[in-house]
């Protein structure tokens, strides 16, 4: 008899991307293993049925390819015992067969609220993890309805199809990040937790209503799907990853456009940014106001726009300030952007 | 004292809308008044709040531009008494001065479901009133709620960024409808209303939970509101904007492509298919499927996948069948589209 159909599809999920890391099919590039040694993976984890499902996956698969399991949980110190709690993860990773197992303790500041410093620190901590390990791939445990979350999340910001994206089935630096279960439902991981009699945590903040995610997940998606129907979660998910590839082909395009609309101070011809489709205008003005220093993260959709007018509604506008001191002006035809 | 500030909104709305009419900057092409007589603009009009609103607003700008305002209501036949309703329709926007005035019934079907249905009938008999008037444009009264709500129904489709893009400012034969109102509030349209004094109707549809956009309205986005925060319909609203701009210029990539990877037969190259970016390459197979004879509204996501993958993921499968009986088979390099 085979493991239950929950389990099964845990470890499928993460074999495949196993054997993405050992053979890339993707463009993204995987640090090279020191010589002589095997792969090493890791998984990051908080203890929560997803990421404990996909330990308990990694740990069941990794050996089979040659490929060494390790894992790693950040302790974030936002609540009482914590630390403790970091140790207890730490001996269920050790438990499951992982080595290198370890918690690393991170101090998370304010900036972007609450969840986004929380992430930040994460992240920067996990990417010296890997970095100290050598490690080729550190695994994720988001699955298909945390997928949903972050496209409803990026939706009610309005600021177009890349913030529909969600996260993507690999990324950070060469790719480093894997989300295995990213096509998988949180109740798969939970049951293949149950039936592996795996102890699980639920992290308080998961259900605390001052977080926007998880209004978004206890009150938000469960209506939705009353609304519209049961496949809510998996038509969320769908969009986000038809949004990404719609999102890089535009981006490509800009990308390929911008020099041709340049004269040779720089300087944005009018005349052939106004010939560009709309959606690739934008993405071309953005570009040029993220070189010119505005900050990627403080341009919005309407800072886009108003630039955009100097070109479709021109009627002798003075400059436009953008974030970053960055100042727009329209010239006899040519787009000048200044930093000031 | 100028109008109440609802009221100058609706104007402000009907007036852009009447000038774009009068010196078209869109594309979209009006058919040529006949010789002599001054252009006629209808409003289509089911006695409620928006489409009231929409009306006393049409009756009171279309003098000054010298525009001939004219009314028509929908009667679906689907309530009892609704051809008294529609009588009183007609009797309340001939109040309001509008002239031609007419209520002509439809007979709903079936197909799509019942609101499909139910909007086949309305734009075919909305298409024949304008065409017998020689109308220059009808206009709708679909406000940003409703574009909220046209959103969130095509999300749950998960069919990507097309069905994000909501309802367009001017629509069908010649761009001959146009939503003045789909930048405004669905309160503001009530407020105008009420301080105008004219009674409207609410449709108990509207209400009905058996319909899908009555869920959408009364349960979906007030709880979204909860959770995500008051600007969701102006959010929802935006991204319908971006990706409507979105979808049209990969929309217009792929049309421009598509005769580069079709080889002197017509079969299109897989090589040429694999170097494209996925966005555009589905958009390729997209309207390669359509072009051999599969009807557009049965050709879904998964069905250009599955053809992708004979692209992408090329193991010998077998022929691809879709709707409409065209099969896709790869043949030495070659997809071969053809209907059975």
């Amino acid at each position: 008899m085979g493991p239950h159909p929950a389990v099964a599809a845990i470890r499928l999920a993460v074999r495949r991307v196993l054997h993405d890391v050992l053979t890339p099919t993707t463009p993204a590039s995987v640090p090279p293993t020191p010589a002589g040694s095997p792969p090493l993976v890791l998984v990051a984890c908080s203890g929560g049925a997803d990421s404990m499902a996909l330990a308990s996956a990694l740990a069941f698969e990794a050996p089979k390819l040659g490929i060494r399991a390790g894992g790693v949980t950040v302790d974030h110190g936002l609540q009482h015992g914590s630390d403790i709690r970091a140790a207890e993860v730490v001996s269920r990773l050790t438990a499951l067969g992982l080595d290198p197992v370890e918690a690393v303790a991170v101090s998370v500041g304010r900036e972007g609220g609450p969840e986004a410093a929380a992430r930040d620190a994460r992240y920067a901590a996990l990417d010296a993890v890997a970095e100290r390990h050598g490690a080729a791939a550190i695994l994720l445990g988001h699955t298909r309805d945390d997928q949903a979350e972050t496209v409803l999340l990026g939706l009610a910001r309005g600021s177009g199809i890349r913030s529909l994206s969600g996260m993507a089935v690999a990324s950070g630096v060469g790719g480093r990040y894997r989300r295995p279960f990213l096509g998988l439902d949180r109740q798969t991981a939970r049951k293949a937790c149950m039936v592996q009699s795996l102890p699980v945590w639920d992290d308080p903040h998961n259900a605390d209503p001052a977080y926007t995610r998880s209004r978004v997940r206890h009150e938000a998606l469960p209506v939705l799907e009353k609304a519209l129907g049961k496949g809510v979660v998996e038509a969320l998910a769908r969009t986000a990853q038809l949004s990404r590839d719609d999102a890089d082909a535009l981006d490509g395009w800009a990308a390929a456009v911008e020099p041709s609309v340049r004269d040779d101070s720089g300087a944005l011809e009018a005349a052939k940014l106004f010939a560009l489709p709309p959606a690739v205008r934008r993405r071309v003005l953005r570009r040029a106001a993220i070189s010119a220093g505005a900050p990627a993260g403080s341009l919005f959709a309407r800072h886009i726009e108003e630039v955009d007018r100097l070109i479709t509604g021109w009627r002798g506008q003075g400059a436009i300030n953008l974030p970053g001191r960055v100042a727009v002006r329209r010239q006899g035809g040519r787009l000048v952007l200044r930093q000031g």
